[in-house]
């Protein structure tokens, strides 16, 4: 994919300029090639935050950080209202691509040199905004950054996270130097927009170049532990076993078939195991789990919260093990995005000839806490077979700059001229 | 159990001082009560070794260490002949009871006290031996020190073995100061007895006290590698999904039923489980698994290992996910303890009113390597409903005392007055 093969007939952002920052980002804890590993608070983060804030200094915003690393970049308006902001994250997953997040927060700053290179000055400051830790790969839980922001998550909890190493989400952002001093929870903006990878193929499959979220799904994290009895793994006899793993085994393809269920919408997956001892010659006593479930509605996911529940026990009960269930997060539940804005993307969409989908998102982003605190709207852009969280997550560049310039186009008519 | 409980019907072996020392022993390591956890060259350890080797020289025992740690206290015989060996193992599994291995250890110790306190002299010497590593638990291979002793493992391959954190074989040999300089491999003894709990219920069960082992189960161990493909655990729709977990996850279920068919008699147990990158909101890309399988022939678990091997292809192909599979290690084939020895337990134990049952061992034991260079003899006793590995390891003292004496009066016929 080149710049080269940009369609024309959308309004004139720089592609170019565009492309060569997303080139640029995705150079920066490059990784098992094309992807890129850049966790929260790493090296690679720091890398990444310290170019991102020169380009926004290079193009005469005003940077400031808050309390957790939360990077807010603004280009001022006419008067002293209260700014539009767009953004998204610059962190990564584990194995992580070179749009997912980063997409977001560069197509906000070419937004503002693009105002910058026609002149535009418009009533509502714009805010380019930077979300810390929104994958939640390092420190839990995701999207901590705009939760903190938003005040759905105290402060003082958020600093004392850590991750799998026991390293303090506050040491780390000391050590980055990106601990600020911008007051948390943050005042609302006069509306969020964020644009993100769209991370399923509904998009790509359809030919549509913009998903208008309206809606997302809840979801929730529950982990499991199955005890069970450790043994020796040659002189025990089957019959008298009493195998964790084999029982947390059975419950893990069973929450997969959970999702399936009924309209078939749902998600449901184990992401994490933890076994104990882990070690040869030896029938695993202990496995504890990390299920992710989601579902279209509330109504739909309490339904498969029942089902994961009465199936992990009766797996349980049949093998002789003993369970607990603690529910660990909970997102999406009740998160409205804002019909005006929707309207207002749709209408600009039109007026350029994109068509766009309105459509659900399974995927938490940091606009769901966004949206508690002010009218906010998430528009997708199309990813190659929905593949993401994958190395080889890609994308067709003249069809995300469609998506961008609706944006782009959307930002504009919200924060006047 | 105390030792009042003890039964009257056996040679009198000093029944008080060997529950003494058993007792003694199960406080080094304590862990989760009554349980240990006393891993091969930890402090623990070391603890334990200080206290049997000065045990051995109060009872004017000779201890020498070799190159590996492997611990010999020699109570001279009347001539220069090569020794009759008689031990087990110090060390435990991270979730360990308070008589595999030790058990074997001090029951050799008991008989040289007994024949001391006897005034009894024997032509062979008799060597009570603790060989390093026996479980595997910490460093790999399982029983490396009698395989190092034998010549079945290189010194230096032993020597450069890591545990999970890295730490070095050789340097924690050195650190608890264990290091000697016995050569390796050893010399064969005249000899080699091993008591050892049975660690399954076949003899609880039937009211037997001892087993006489005749053959080896054949055991290996194999590493599983799935590769699927991380995904988004919520935006990713589940049909585009290769979820190595899953799909391991369904192995491991498919791996244990394989050890309850045909004769019902093989074992499959999946003890190991890597993840990778065991994240919050990613589906899961790699699986590492390690199974060890084992059954009652060499032909028997050739079948097993082909109908795994197609079982788990059979899964991956299925799922979209790539397989590799090696083999790790591989004991028991084509071992055989000596009829001889054999013989003579049950001569003795029939001369003692005990009786005894000829069976497999499921179980690798240090006996296993020793029965390559030299005529040796594994016996078991009961342990309570064949709980092993596992912290309530128990044993009715009184029974296990009657296989303590079928030892002596075979290690003392064997030795020679």
């Amino acid at each position: 994919m080149t710049p080269n093969d940009v369609a024309t007939d959308v309004p004139p952002l720089n592609a170019d300029r565009l492309w060569a920052s997303l080139r640029a980002a995705a150079e920066i804890g490059a990784w098992r090639s094309p992807g890129v590993q850049r966790l929260a608070l790493s090296d690679a983060d720091r890398q990444m935050r310290d170019l991102y804030c020169r380009w926004c200094r290079d193009s005469g915003l005003q940077v400031r950080i808050d309390r957790v690393g939360n990077i807010f970049a603004r280009r001022p308006g006419a008067g002293s209202l209260a700014p539009v902001m767009v953004g998204s994250h610059l962190d990564t997953q584990v194995a992580g691509g070179r749009y997912d997040g980063v997409l977001g927060v560069l197509a906000g700053l070419e937004i503002v040199r693009w105002l910058d290179d026609r002149g535009i000055s418009t009533r509502h400051p714009i805010e380019v905004v930077s979300w810390t830790n929104e994958e939640g790969a390092r420190f839990r839980p995701a999207m901590l950054g705009s939760a903190v922001f938003a005040g759905t998550l105290g402060l003082q909890a958020a600093l004392d996270q850590r991750d799998d190493d026991g390293l303090r989400f506050a040491d780390e952002l000391e050590r980055i130097g990106y601990a600020g001093d911008n007051g948390i929870p943050g005042a609302p903006p006069h509306a969020y927009f964020e644009l993100h990878i769209e991370q399923s193929d509904v998009l790509h499959r359809r030919g549509i170049d913009v998903g208008i979220v309206t809606n997302a799904y809840p979801a929730r994290g529950l982990e499991i532990r199955v005890l069970g009895r450790t043994a020796h793994a040659g002189a025990t006899p089957m019959h008298l076993r009493r195998d964790a793993l084999v029982g947390a085994a059975e419950m893990i393809t069973a929450i997969e078939a959970l999702a399936t269920e009924g309209d078939g919408d749902g998600r449901a997956t184990t992401t994490r195991l933890e076994l104990w001892p882990d070690r040869t010659g030896i029938v695993p006593g202990e496995v504890t789990l990390t299920v992710d479930h989601r579902h279209t509605g509330e109504a739909e996911l309490e339904q498969m919260a029942r089902r994961l529940e009465q199936t992990v026990a009766q797996i349980a009960a049949r093998r002789g093990l003993e369970l607990t269930c603690e529910q660990l997060w909970e997102f999406g539940a009740g998160i409205a995005f804002d019909p005006g804005l929707a309207a207002t993307a749709r209408r600009c969409a039109g007026e350029l000839g994109i068509e766009t989908l309105a459509m659900p998102s399974a995927a938490g982003h940091d606009g769901y806490w966004l949206a508690t605190i002010a009218p906010s709207l998430i528009l997708f852009a199309p990813c190659v077979d929905g593949i993401t969280h994958n190395e080889h997550e890609e994308i067709e560049f003249h069809r995300v700059l469609r998506a961008v310039n609706v944006l782009a186009a959307s930002v504009l008519e919200v924060a006047g001229q």
